[in-house]
């Protein structure tokens, strides 16, 4: 069946190599009083800080400056940029960098607009509403977490040990600057991982049977080869625009609702990630690389196994003549080969320097005293047994 | 290589069969007075004007209506809606029905802001300006010209013989309901010749080889997949909800702008088939269906046959062994027995009535005293070439 849904994604995207002449002309629709957010020095090495510098500048634009922005963006640097908002009344955001920049100042923008703290939003005996956030705009570098165009900001929190996703149509950004360019210096790793992770994205949404969408379907195959096809060029010749500006557009496509439609929302891996990341503070994508084959392994039953044969024989090119259940073994393998030896992520936990003290309490906390309710139900003992097929 | 690109579709849709208590309070955002357009009696047959009407009072709006609106929208009900929009001073218009409403609606909002004739829009010596627009929603009754989602509206003017496409950004609609089960009762005919339109739309901008967006070209092979899979089981079980769903997704995809990113724009068979239906009145998507085989067989050659291998291969199944050339005119036999066998779609224009007389003058207006710069550069005598093709 094929469920009601809305689509309004009302984001501008401007795509390409030549287009940071509209940033100026673009922050001047919501104000004159602009907060940069970004993260470490990486934007001043490839030269784009004094190019957005001088476009906001140009504009006669008032800035303003929030850096050192982590990856697993913390709370701490959401409440610092929310007083900044505060004191210098600041009309507009302008994000350049990653999915930790651009959530971060999400949940910047939300918290500029109310009087408590921050992690209010997050805390789930308080859950906060959102009523409004000041605008945002980003200059993405990194094709990985689909934040420039979707409505969620991840966040955590260090004290408590907690991560926490949240989504709201407040924090999506206004306009969104994709320049393929910006991502030539992004190291054979971390391209790897934001790949991971735009898999994962498209991986939890069409492995939820609840819809026969079959258009969708398709889309989301051809996303998954491209990421597949174009990751290890990427690696290999980090300035190849091709395939740089095709992971890039794809990174956004994957998470931006629209391969949602008529689907139920549940997801079972980011959860479990979450968990792995709010303690050991890994790179999200490479959490999710490590997790997803097993899940999907511990899933696979006769019910549900022709998605899987789907899977294999669309995404990977497997012949569809023979047992269901070995071309759906078959799959995952091939998933597997992709992650861990041609994006060459690291394939277990241990690898990365996890053990298994914390399973119980992280199995948990995933589950969130219920069960996770996605492609298959799991409790907190099969969390468990996933997290452990992950040790070797 | 990949051009630079805007990406700003801004339109909220409501898709699926219980969604019209939105419709309320979506018009509300805008006005008070609203101008309903359709077309002939079809609304009030299916009840989809009653269950309109009442969620319209239900919120407490002004209704006024204009109906009549025919196939191929001509100019004098543009005319005649402007006029009630500036006696009655409408806030926001409806259209419902298909395309035919939704566009000549969309003219209507525009023309409803100026002093000037409605036709000056589209009269290649005037070309007046769009500055504004009334805002416009629509509820669509027929998947086929994506004009729910795009900012394209074609008017005929019969005295004249002209027959124009206009984009503007101001005419984009700014709510779409998407209800599969208003099109249950579309005849299989018309079912056929919405698939057509869709799949032309698909197929212009695929052929237009400018671009290395590899994941937009799996999308639209996608797309293609799922016309040519759910039109026969539509045209045979008009009420299965997937077909219709995924046959009416597709419709707003194939052309809402997302496909083109990166690509040159220009269209080789809608400038065809526009002369075809401004002269002789056919249906749009039937003069596409004749157009289109012969308008690929004209324009393959040596340099091109890769794109009609990739066509074959990935859209219809073709093995890739053997040589180009013969995969090619396979992938094109594909596509004539899918509109011609399968879909049912008369094959010459000598079966829907039309003779020779007027190719000169149809091929001189359809290059615009130029040529028609598409996947080939097309001038007066191949266009007259093409048409000729379609005599058998």
């Amino acid at each position: 069946m094929i469920h009601d849904f809305v689509y309004d994604i009302p984001v501008r995207v401007y795509f390409g190599k030549d287009q940071l002449h509209n940033l100026g002309p673009e922050l001047r629709r919501f104000g004159t009083k602009v907060l940069m957010t970004y993260g470490g020095g990486s934007i001043k090495k490839i030269g784009l800080y004094d190019k957005v510098v001088s476009e906001i500048r140009k504009a006669g634009l008032e800035l303003y400056e929030l850096s050192g922005i982590e990856p697993n963006p913390k709370v701490s640097s959401v409440r610092e940029g929310a007083k900044i908002c505060k004191e210098k009344g600041i009309d507009v955001l302008l994000a350049v960098g990653g999915g930790s920049t651009i959530d971060a100042t999400k949940w910047i923008a939300a918290s500029a607009c109310v009087d408590h703290d921050a992690w209010d939003f997050f805390d789930p005996a308080i859950m906060a509403p959102v009523e409004k956030a000041l605008p945002i705009l980003d200059i993405l570098t990194l094709s990985a977490t689909g934040s420039e165009m979707d409505t969620a900001g991840v966040i955590s929190n260090p004290d408590t040990k907690d991560k926490y996703g949240r989504l709201d149509p407040h924090i999506l950004p206004k306009v969104s600057f994709l320049d393929p360019t910006n991502t030539f210096t992004v190291s054979p790793y971390q391209t790897a991982c934001g790949s991971a992770d735009i898999l994962s994205h498209i991986i939890e949404v069409y492995f939820n049977m609840d819809s026969d969408m079959y258009m969708l379907d398709c889309f989301m195959e051809g996303l998954m080869k491209t990421v597949i096809k174009y990751t290890p060029i990427a690696i290999k010749e980090p300035d190849n625009y091709e395939a740089r500006a095709n992971l890039m557009w794809t990174s956004s496509w994957a998470i931006n609702g629209f391969i949602n439609a008529g689907k139920a929302l549940p997801w079972s891996c980011h959860p479990m990630e979450h968990e792995l990341s709010a303690i050991y503070d890994i790179t999200h994508g490479l959490g999710l690389a490590i997790l997803t084959p097993r899940w999907l392994k511990y899933c696979l039953d006769e019910k549900n196994v022709g998605r899987y044969v789907q899977f294999g024989v669309n995404v990977f090119g497997l012949s569809a003549e023979g047992s269901p259940m070995e071309i759906a073994s078959k799959a995952i393998e091939c998933l597997s080969s992709v992650l861990f030896d041609t994006f060459g992520l690291k394939r277990t936990l241990p690898e990365v320097g996890i053990g298994e003290e914390n399973f119980p309490v992280m199995a948990r906390k995933a589950v969130g005293g219920d069960v996770l309710r996605g492609f298959k139900h799991l409790r907190q003992e099969d969390v468990e047994n996933i997290f452990r097929m992950c040790m070797e």
